[in-house]
């Protein structure tokens, strides 16, 4: 199993664990001729829902050589997927699921935090060793 | 020559082709502890200058086998330069080069215009073949 294969499982064991039923893992759907399926090379979204809540997780695992290189694919896809479930399913929120160790260094500094801010984007931070939720951040 | 290298410097003899000064190549700057300058594997920004008007170029050569996956990475940078930009040199007006091939087709998809002015990113289309800017967009 791959790196990234490994993080997307440990998103996933850690929405079961706080009650989330994974339904769509990848999460497909095409919008204005743009098919999501074949976005071959990214990490791909999942669908939870959990008491009538539904949310769809793009995980990141942030182990490239650069996190700005991460961040940079990360802001991108969190905007296009943004839209598109704005267009497609509008009642379905967007988080990034980021590894804690991530969140601790990277997500600190400040204009990664201008960015995240200005972009209104939602994270979920999670922990590989423990396989659990650490925080939710809207 | 790589062909990345490649329309770089394509887009560096356009710029000049239409008496731009290229200032800085690459533009190198940081913000809030991110070093755009080791900003390893992505594309680097230009800036030119031309009777005091100041512009920073991300040339995209949107070669990858997946245009979605160009895409993300495109806005991301987008998103993550116009913000560093806005706080470091606000005067300096941000553009996304694009190869016409691209955007004559994956840019005139809906969803594709639809990112492009929800982020409003403005857009420099120019011609491997001529060396010439097509287009400036915004």
């Amino acid at each position: 199993m791959s790196t990234r294969d490994k993080y997307h499982d440990v998103v996933k064991q850690a929405l079961l664990a706080e009650g989330w039923t994974i339904t769509n893992d990848p999460l497909s759907f095409s919008y204005g001729k743009v098919d999501f399926r074949i976005d071959l090379g990214a990490e791909q979204l999942i669908a939870a829902e959990k008491n009538h809540r539904k949310i769809a997780v793009e995980i990141k695992s942030f182990i490239k050589p650069s996190p700005v290189q991460d961040m940079h694919e990360a802001v991108g896809q969190y905007e296009m997927y943004s839209l598109a479930l704005d267009f497609e399913d509008p009642q379905r929120e967007l988080f990034l699921a980021v590894p804690e160790r991530a969140y601790d260094s990277f997500f600190q500094r400040p204009f990664i935090k201008a960015i995240v801010k200005s972009r209104a984007i939602k994270l979920l931070v999670y922990n590989i060793e423990t396989q659990k939720i650490s925080a939710w951040i809207k």
